[in-house]
């Protein structure tokens, strides 16, 4: 497939122009010529020299990345810029974005996979970011407890470092959560307000400890990398019923 | 003494309106008549419910925090925002705020302190922010390495959570370290690109990891609470010098 | 009813989402917790420090105000915001601000009002700011002389202060009227160009009186708070609907 | 004199450059070639198509106004702006603006006029407005009554309307009082805060009321016309000076 | 017809509105009250002093060009300005601007007119900006060759200065072909990314030689004047079905 | 020499700091990494994919170029980004731009080194935007006729295209000259009112025609790249003197 024709076709499957606004990130295509032929798909979830180059030893002629390197435009191709890039160049490898559509799409994104794993049913978008979600919400159909719901992330989700970090202010039986991957304490009051009883997000900041305590809501911190896994390996089993090869490349931050 | 009057020497000392324009925080009074008198002040690193409350037990008329209840206004009081201003409000309590004049201040601020727990010498402002400094950074006397530094900073601070999390990308003797404390991670640039060996701050963000290791340069996360105590608690010396009874109230909250 | 039921039976009455884009006034619950029960509420023109006392005063668990406290945020709670803050806190009432949607509701609004007091048929919405209207223009069945239109305003207008100000520059026969309560001198080019034959708005500004003069119309300076009192007291007579007892609390500014 | 030069002449004096970036008005030759020879001046307060007539009338080369026809730009020169710079272009004369460089010129502005009229001494500027001052205060060297600063500002004004208005919320004894002629209420606190007895504007506006009642501070609203016509008639004299003949043309407004 | 009747139709033919937030040029009735009567119309490319001259000799009672004189907004009546709105204000003549709404008009505007003109079929929209466009694209029934296409544009178009200019870096046989009129080398890319053969604009830029030559597309510059009397013109057949008399005031700038 | 160590002296001799708010071209290193070795240099005007292949041929490090490829940043690497930088990162060359900065240095810019040509006298910065200026004026010993003038920029500048317009609108004798190189179009009102008998530019724009004739100065339009190869030229000896060798890639557009 040409490499254009997958980044329209990816485009479309995550409804890119709709996060236009409100994402720095550039996605969709990124690097590259789209006349290109894509045969096999490094997926990933940070596009840096590391991921890159073992996309290169895995021969893959297109890389998708939750995170790209285009933030708001490359204003110089030198330092980090550059060392990202020339590796791209020199292989020939193009780069295909997919942030916040990635994140919040309800099928494919992070916060569905992550409410997969956890058995939610009724879901419903959550975590409004202008005119769409970032993030998602369920309703567990057994409560979880606290220690059951913070093993079954620990348990489940490959981070590299860190354990699953828990602010543990909220009620014995955990029914209703809300999901933002990431960087998503910005929602944790949004998760508080519309009642639900646990709010499961990647990285924590010190300002969520009083704002869970203050709204009796439990906070999880299950890491940036490791909550966001989900997307990108949903997009690999598209990519391979579409007739191509995938690999995922795997580097857990810790983070 | 007056709380206005306070409030314009803690204005002035910490050189709170240069740092005017780039910070969200409204610095300085933040909630209180200016002619309360005060004869006793509580210092804290967060403004909120649990910490207001330990004031008022500890009978204070004047809380400082590093993180005040005014970030670019508050819109509406209430959720949050009428929990905190409440007892405020009905115990007699005025609010201080000083952020990001007590991270730059070069003797009181909070990378200051931590730069003394080390021991560095040849200190000078780090970390740029419009016209302002937000960190600050020294040469070791005697080069660290990291199991030391890592150990140094986890002895040493309170964190109530998680310990110190290192990423290890950097040389093997660490003798030029830069210091944000808080959310530093923006930082992590120009502290590789200025030939830093180790960068310090509070909490860890994603992009930090494949940044710290393309530039090659160790990343220390030691906790956002735990690298800002410094500032509050230098305050409270120059306040017992000014003939001021002080309380610090600790609430670590593990981040 | 519980505060927070009857501030979202209000902003849907008032269409409050609308103007949000348009008005500096943080419209909706102001202070307060949502769970608070109310029984009496207090309606007034201004929140205020002596209007706060007054509901006081009259036991009323929630006061409703045309103008509230929070215009573009509350960057600190001393000096006025304090004095206005503290006796809602201390006392235990809620805060509830509806102004432009007060001023542009074509039923309950003040100029409806105002129109109604007119007996001025064919009503429709006047006064554009951006997607809505603050105001409300129509036809007197009669032709009103200047003198008559005076002199119904100073009548029935309570105002505290000055009189109704004209500047006569308009037709014999006045029919065609628009209104604008409060401070409307912005449109007064509006209702000329539209055909009106007087502009009636509350306070006057200099470049008034050569627009007038220039456009061939009257308008007519009735007094900001004077033409304000419509839409607090139109809310009353719903308030005892849904079952509430109310109180109007009057004070007159003379401007 | 060439219209040029004047304006160049009246530019440096009133140090219009100054305020290019706060006020609205473009300040300076705003309408007519720089090469006319100017022999005389009419001076006014509003530039409107009745003061122009007058100054055709009065044989004026060259029209001085405090409020002037272009404010942000004239986007269409049809309606009013149309019939303003008609009589301009056809009769011949040009039009020369100064609007807050001639309320704050702290010897020939509005509000230096005024406080020259009540006699006070020590006068500072006052009024902040970005990196200038838009009026001035003093002391009284005699204490005024409220009725003695009343009747003498009802008795010197020429207001066309309206006589004085008092917020009578300050103490017994007026000693300090801030001046910001025309539309000043916005500087009301800061009068209050800097310790004023009184403040003395043109306009009133509705939330001056309680403003001036909870801070404690008297409000003259002496009329935005009668407030305003010291500036134009010093820069009278100044012209006089430079040889030129001059004619005021007087046409209060009432507001 | 009144000035004012024609205006709004004019304004309502070329969806006038739709382009109020993409252009700087205030289009619509720019000069003259609305309820001047007009029978003849001058119609020109540019509004200008001598343009304006000769539409006064044509004893025209409005002028009707691409390019008025209020971009952004007028700020003095001065030098240029006032040279332009004197002639139009002392002889009673009406000025009315349509740049990008006659740009971008599927029929009447300058690039159909130009299309019309190269005999182009399945004619579209082209050039986004924003919510509109501002130029057209067609497929030629028998392709032009560099030269044909060449001699074409030189011989009908009237340039008054230089010839045609080519950038040759397409193919031999120009099949496809998008036009913006004027300055549209901004439009370059996209002419290239959606396939055409050649892009003809009026002036040249400096970037377009690289992006033609790397994209592989012919850019035809054929003058900025000389590619936008077509609007104009078609607009003056309109007026003559209307009852006007009309005078097209042709000044080549040979720009 | 290193490339960073390069960069640098450039940057200070070319006070590219001070041109960072005006600019939207990342004056500076563009492309590259700092600790890359600088032999030789190839310098030009575009850097585009013709140019950069020929400084590949000449065996250059390092481009420098007056039109860099990041304008405001580089939102994706694809389509003429990509095409641009791919044959730098593979062919290892970096990129240095200087575009303003190196219109306005009065000693090695564009236009200075146009007014040298001129054998112009008593020179001055010219051509204000915001803080710093782009471009020069001066005095001709003996006046140049319109013919003569004309005759010199043809002969002596490299087109590549059209040969040199004019817009003779100014007196017989051209002694006074103001000179913005490139695209400039916008200070010929700027050499206008400061009595420019001829303003010199680039490329013509349709809005000079006017501007000139009713301005009446001479408007000369010698190529965008013709006046636009000094400032390289000038580097290029002091590239030499610091020990580099240098070339010069000559690639007209015409334009």
């Amino acid at each position: 497939m040409r490499c254009g024709e997958l980044a329209e076709r990816l485009d479309e499957r995550l409804a890119v122009e709709e996060y236009a606004d409100v994402d720095a990130s550039a996605n969709g295509l990124q690097v590259g010529p789209a006349d290109r032929e894509v045969a096999r798909v490094a997926v990933t979830v940070d596009a840096a020299v590391s991921t890159i180059e073992q996309a290169v030893d895995a021969q893959a002629d297109l890389v998708i990345a939750h995170h790209g390197i285009s933030w708001g435009g490359i204003d110089r191709v030198t330092g980090t810029a550059y060392r990202r890039l020339a590796p791209l160049i020199e292989d020939g490898l193009a780069l295909y974005a997919a942030h916040l559509p990635l994140d919040g799409h309800q099928t494919l994104g992070n916060a569905a996979g992550l409410a997969d794993l956890l058995e939610l049913t009724d879901t419903e978008p959550f975590g409004e970011l202008g005119p769409v979600h970032v993030g998602q919400r369920g309703t567990a159909p057994d409560a979880y407890s606290v220690d059951a719901l913070h093993d079954l992330l620990a348990g489940e989700l490959v981070h590299g470092g860190e354990g699953v970090q828990v602010l543990e202010f909220g009620p014995d039986r955990i029914e209703d959560i809300a999901i933002v991957t990431g960087s998503g304490v910005d929602w944790l009051e949004e998760a508080a307000e519309s009642g639900a009883d646990a709010f499961i997000t990647g990285e924590g900041k010190q300002k969520a400890y009083h704002l869970a305590k203050e709204h009796g809501i439990h906070a999880f911190f299950a890491g940036h990398y490791a909550t966001e896994t989900f997307g990108v390996k949903a997009l690999q089993d598209r990519l391979e019923e579409w007739g191509l090869k995938t690999t995922f490349i795997h580097e857990p931050t810790g983070l």
